[in-house]
């Protein structure tokens, strides 16, 4: 077969596709904080301010001076002067002397002359105007100073980072409600096969619907791109090339999905060694699904050529598609949602090759006290991750499934009870 | 203190605010299938034809008649007449007699006559119209026969399924195009505390800006509801109350951030019980951060007071929140993006608390062969989780954190080098 000269293994396969890639895409846009879920830090946030601004409590208590409190114990109390309660958002208006103290509640200001805060409960209300303390503090103690958090000038979130409701959040403290992130990953959608249509049209007897195109779509979206359709192409090399060319010059990266025989995706694979250097760096992947998957970069932009199965496709968008997307975003690592289950039934591999199975995650009962108690450390989630089966990978397979298996190369097999990785999808 | 008079262990907490939620909203909104990605399905999707539609092959290869292919080997091949070539995307215009074959590609249509494909590598050309084939095939063998995949009327996918690539793909293959899904759940958001100002404004010394009212905002968007803010809201019950009776009646859920201390606290939970009954079901849980959340119930609406502290208020948004807005979207459970990794250092925990640190997640550099090969599969991918230490919880503390740490009730903390739970964030 020709197409499969060398079938690498996935990571390597991955690893020679990022390494060709022109450097990140660093064009950006400004957009407000509260509109940037899930998008990119163009630029590292600086704090422009120290937080916190002031010295404040980190408790409910008293403010005192810790020199009062020497020695103070259950047996020993000390006893201070309340000369007022600090108000919330305000400086207070009062200073702290020798063995004076005044109420505090979180996050309030200390007042000047206080160093240290005593919690509510190890003090009493001895008079009307005096508290007795039951424990010395030490100075500094539950205050929390100036610029302890977070110092002027500080990189608070760094450039590459994904922007989740706690960065956020972070810019809001610092009062950063403009953010510039990094523009999304444009990538054209190409579609081939003689026997694919559009899904608004009723097949013919022969025809299948394109579903390639929307679940691509649907995960480049989700991973910080927009998809761009160039529509369903007919099988020819010459208007294959010639939409492909245009959908480089259009976007960032390019997606052919091929027609599911094995000569329309030896003409992908020409198809993009025609579109420039260095061309097709990976036909043929050690991976189920996924085997007839191309890798190409073509004057440093992606061009990946996907099998026509939709399970292939997906499968094979989660591993190679996504990838180009956050290098091209220039984001920082992110771990990967993978998930520890127990195999509910043997599975079978090829020595070397790296499967990724369609499983359900189940909940099964909870396992009697006692039973099997060594197997799963205690109070930790198991799941049984499921494999589903199914004769021609329609994509009904990954709409039932929670996650993908992976049976690692090394392995030729797993069984029943074990337990595997499931990534997340 | 008066404030935590039962202190429940999260789940129980958890489960017993679900309870009390009226049923699911089950109000729809029809919508394009290209514009669904992370919505929920509000009715089961029902195939209105079967698929495939024709008998197809699942490999490329020679269309046949299994009985003529009885004994077929290496040393015996069997010898067939090839009388055409499937065309991709239309019906065969010729049908297959005894001793009689046809070229077929992955997906093409079986000709009439035909009733299994051998595989291209178990055949070889011998004249210009004749195939030698070295294998015999079972009655429909590499065949996927009609209906096989997904039978007209089956539910290929359930109300409640979170809508992903592949539900989108899955709708697409039917040719559905418009979907109803529930619709967005509307969660009312109120600030207390004197302290608070919103991040436009420059705080003045006692001041802190609002970061709450953002992370739960941006939470909120990304567990799919819509967050309609009722800002920040004096620190008095009637102006408190009158705010959240307003937001209960145009919301389906409340939240209210506390301001940090006690006194307001208890306010919160007085507003809560004048809302309707049941009121307050939880105040006080046995968790760190989060103590003083409160969970209520008011007329079958959920009404959530979480503490001022940010890293409180969104690591509970993560705990008590997201579970809440998952059940009215009626969503069907689905499993927690919880990743195994290894302690970095020794943490403390009181027994019976559920601890949640956040941590940020490293992949050390490979472990050399042969070392510690014992405690962890062979191909997985092990991180290593570093708990991040920070005085007063500082919303930084969790942008810079890759997840949560669970430490459960019944440690009393952890071990450097132990495998541990961390939720992705």
């Amino acid at each position: 077969m020709p197409e499969f000269l060398t079938l690498l293994p996935p990571d390597e396969a991955r690893a020679l596709l990022l390494s060709h890639l022109s450097t990140p895409i660093m064009d950006s846009e400004t957009i407000d904080v509260t509109s940037s879920l899930g998008r990119v830090l163009a630029e590292d946030i600086i704090a422009l301010h120290p937080l916190p601004e002031f010295q404040r409590t980190a408790v409910d208590g008293y403010a005192v001076r810790a020199s009062d409190m020497f020695g103070a114990s259950d047996s020993m109390p000390a006893y201070l002067t309340l000369v007022g309660e600090v108000p919330m958002g305000d400086v207070p208006s009062f200073e702290l002397g020798a063995g004076q103290s005044a109420l505090i509640h979180t996050g309030g200001m200390l007042p000047r002359g206080a160093d240290a805060v005593v919690m509510l409960e190890y003090t009493q209300s001895a008079h009307e105007n005096e508290i007795e303390v039951f424990r010395g503090v030490a100075e500094g103690e539950n205050v929390i100073g100036v610029g302890e958090d977070v110092a002027e000038g500080q990189i608070v979130l760094a450039q590459g980072s994904l922007i989740r409701p706690a960065e956020i959040g972070g810019m809001m403290a610092l009062g950063i409600l403009k953010v510039n992130v990094v523009r999304k990953i444009l990538v054209g959608l190409i579609s081939t096969g003689d026997e694919v249509v559009h899904p608004s049209q009723s097949p013919r007897l022969g025809q299948v619907r394109d579903v390639n195109s929307f679940t691509l779509a649907a995960l480049i979206e989700k991973s910080g791109g927009i998809a761009k359709a160039y529509g369903i192409v007919p099988d020819t090399f010459d208007v294959l090339t010639a939409t492909a060319v245009n959908a480089l010059s259009e976007c960032d990266m390019v997606l052919i999905t091929a027609g599911s025989s094995a000569s329309i995706r030896d003409m992908t694979a020409d198809v993009i060694r025609s579109l420039g250097e260095p061309g097709v760096l990976v036909h043929g992947i050690n991976t189920r699904p996924g085997k007839p998957t191309i890798l190409g970069v073509c004057k440093g932009q992606a061009v990946i050529g996907l099998p026509g199965n939709p399970v292939s496709a997906l499968v094979n968008g989660y591993l190679f598609v996504v990838p180009v997307i956050e290098t091209l975003l220039g984001m920082l690592p992110k771990p990967k949602a993978i998930l520890l289950a127990r195999l509910t039934v043997n599975l079978p591999s090829q020595a070397g090759r790296e499967d990724w199975w369609p499983v359900r995650l189940l909940r099964p009962e909870p396992i009697p006290a006692g039973a099997d108690s060594t197997t799963f450390p205690e109070g930790k989630v198991e799941y049984q991750a499921d494999p589903i089966f199914g004769k021609s990978n329609l994509i009904f397979t990954l709409a039932s499934a929670a996650g993908l298996l992976r049976i690692p190369p090394d392995a030729t097999g797993l069984s029943a009870g074990e337990m595997v990785e499931v990534m997340l999808i």
